[in-house]
C-alpha cells in the first residue's frame, strides 16, 4: 500500500508516519521509485502499536521506544521482557524497592505470584496504601473480589499467547493491557449506572 | 481532635489542610481559643476525600470543587448529582455530543443503560473507537467478557448505597471509583504475570 493507505488505515496523519520513520521506530517501505515506496501489514501494525502508546495513552516517546526495542529484541527471559514491556505504561510509580510489603501480603493472599522487579506490584503497592489513607476496604474479602474478577478476564486475554512468537507475545501484551483498561474501566462505571438506575426505577422513593 | 492528629491521621500535611481551609472545601473546626481548633470525624472523612482525589488520583481543584459542591447540595435527581460527581474523574474526552453509537451498540449487546449525558458513555466510545483503530478484537462476544467481569464486581460495590443519605453516597460512589480503579488495574497485569509464569514454569521450553 502507499504511505496515504497507511495513513488512512491506521488514522495517523502522513507527516507523524514520516516523523515515525525518520525517527526509526518504523521501518521504511520498498522503494519503487525515488518518491515512492510500497508498505505492508507489518508496517501497518507497527504503525498501530505506536499510535495506541503515544497517541492514545499518551505515552512519552521514549517509553514508546522501550516498548519497541524489547519487541526488535527480546531478552533471553520470556517473563523478564513481558515484564518490562508492559512496566513502560502508566501508572509511573516510585519503583525500584526491593520489597513491597503491603502488596506482598495481598498478593499472597490472593494466590498470586510476587515479584518485586514487575512494576504492577509497585502500582498495588501504592494504590493500597492510597485506600488505607483514605480509609477505604482494603481487606483480603474486598480484595479477593477485585482479584476474582481480574483473574477471569486474565486468563482469557493470555489464552492466546501460547502460540506467538516472542516479539508477536509482547506486543500483544502491551497494546492488548494499555487498551483494554480504558475499556472496563467505562464498563464498570456504566454496570454502576445501570445498576442504581434499575435500583431507582423499582424504588422511586429511595 | 488537634490539626495535628488531622494532618497525621489524613497524611495531608498541616499547611494543606489550612489551605484547604482557607479555599472553604474543608469547613473550619470548632474554635476553642484564638489559635486552637478541634476536629472531628466528618472533618477527618472529607479531608482524606479531598486528598483522595486531588493527591492520588491528580485531579484539578476545580473538579475536585466540583465534587464538593454536589456532595454539599445534591440535586434532585439522584442519578443525575451521581453521574456529575462520577464524570468528574478521568480520564477527560470530548463529551457533549447527543450520541455515541459506537458505545451505544455495545451497551445494547451488553444489556446495560444507555444515556448519552453520563460520560462513561463517552469514555467507552472514544476507548472502543481506539481499540478498532488498533485492530483489536472489540466485538460483542470480547466486551462480553469484560461486561460480565465489571457487572460482577459493580454488584458488590453499589449494594451498601442503598442505605446511605444523598451525600453519603455521592462521597462514597466519587471515592470508591477513583480509588479502586489502580488497585483493578494492577491486579488485571498481575494475573496476566502469575498466568504467564505459572505456563512458563510447567513449560519451560516455550
Amino acid at each position: 500500500m502507499k504511505i496515504s493507505e497507511l495513513s488512512e488505515l491506521s488514522g495517523v496523519p502522513v507527516a507523524t508516519v514520516k516523523f515515525y520513520i525518520r525517527e526509526g521506530m518504523l521501518a521504511r517501505g520498498e522503494a519503487l521509485s525515488a518518491t515512492r515506496a510500497e508498505y505492508g501489514e507489518e508496517h501497518l501494525s507497527r504503525l498501530r502499536l505506536i499510535a495506541a502508546l503515544a497517541d492514545v495513552r499518551g505515552l512519552p516517546l521514549a517509553r514508546v521506544r522501550e516498548v519497541l526495542a524489547l519487541i526488535d529484541a527480546p531478552l533471553d527471559d520470556p517473563m523478564e521482557t513481558l515484564g518490562r514491556a508492559v512496566g513502560a505504561l502508566p501508572p509511573y510509580v516510585d519503583g525500584g524497592r526491593d520489597d513491597y510489603p503491603r502488596a506482598r501480603e495481598a498478593i499472597a493472599e490472593l494466590g498470586l505470584t510476587y515479584d518485586a522487579d514487575f512494576t504492577a506490584v509497585a502500582q498495588l503497592d501504592e494504590a493500597l496504601r492510597a485506600l488505607d489513607a483514605a480509609g477505604l476496604d482494603a481487606s483480603p474479602a474486598a480484595l479477593a473480589r477485585y482479584g476474582a474478577a481480574m483473574r477471569q478476564v486474565a486468563a482469557d486475554e493470555v489464552a492466546p499467547m501460547g502460540a506467538m512468537s516472542p516479539p508477536e507475545a509482547v506486543a500483544y501484551a502491551v497494546l492488548g493491557t494499555a487498551m483494554y483498561e480504558p475499556v472496563m474501566l467505562a464498563l464498570r462505571r456504566l454496570a454502576h449506572h445501570h445498576l442504581l438506575a434499575e435500583r431507582t426505577a423499582h424504588d422511586p422513593v429511595r
